[in-house]
């Protein structure tokens, strides 16, 4: 299992023993899921054994600012608060994510440091795929992987593009002010 | 053949015969491309018979802000400027793209409207791939599909993360003035 993987155990997230059992919950979300947009149940039942699903009780960071990432994180049920601090060191809350969203998917992808902290608050239950599990999925189920890959890069494209959207804007604002 | 494409030919890019014959020439980009990075020639040649390769004498408009994209642009050899207007309706130059660097991959792959212009600034060559080829791609070689949209999705990933990290330098910036 992933570094990162074993890190949430000892953060205090239980891990269930099974995600295939959570085939259904999982599925009931594709309506408010950008990533399992048009997902079937069979795609999420052929999905699930890559993921691990964990429970926690209460407020638990599940992913730290700066860390090396290697997985993504799928809302299940419950809250996740993302927190990035600010160059003063003052944490700053970016987003609270709910039921169907992700997180991490950056980091999960690319290697590259983790842009924020994600902190459970409430008990919440979410599935997590690790990137090794992913490139295996990707081997083993071409079709479903490429088509996940779809996805992820859809959102990504849409979040560049409302980031940069915001940015072109705040640098307007400077050159008014 | 994708409406956009039909608008590259009408815009004055001339279009190639055959993408597959520029494989090598593609091939030898890979050290300094981030869309090609090791890929195999055999990869390169599996991959351009999906893409259309169009020649520019000179200074053509490839890509318009706000139009509806549904194309993604390698460029083989010459140089294109990227600008987009700012709420003044000024042109900001944005970017300088040269050979094997690529445009457009956002739109391509969630055909929302494209985010800045595009103009070969020299006679330049460089390669398509439209939205429906690179889905029959997916379908026909997913495992060179799903390597591709990895790929795609650490660029973009990456690319996130620069303008995230912009927009929050820039908001500090805001606060401190």
């Amino acid at each position: 299992m992933s570094e990162g993987l074993e890190q949430l155990t000892r953060l205090g997230c239980q891990r269930e023993p099974s995600a295939l059992a959570y085939a259904e919950r999982i599925h009931a979300l594709v309506a408010r899921s950008a990533l399992l947009q048009d997902r079937t149940l069979d795609e999420v039942r052929r999905l699930t054994p890559y993921m691990q699903v964990y429970t926690t009780t209460g407020a638990v960071q599940i992913i730290a600012e700066g860390d090396p990432g290697d997985y993504m994180v799928l809302v299940i049920s419950g809250a996740v608060e993302v927190i990035k601090k600010d160059r003063w060191g003052s944490n700053k809350r970016i987003a609270i994510v709910t039921a169907g969203e992700t997180l991490g998917e950056m980091s999960m992808l690319d290697g590259e440091p983790r842009f924020a902290s994600c902190f459970t608050r409430e008990p919440s239950i979410f599935a997590v795929l690790a990137r090794d599990r992913f490139i295996t999925l990707i081997q083993d189920d071409p079709v479903l992987g490429a088509s996940i890959l779809l996805r992820l890069n859809q959102m990504l494209s849409q979040r560049l593009r409302q980031t940069g959207s915001k940015l072109v804007a705040t640098m307007e604002t400077q050159r008014v002010s």
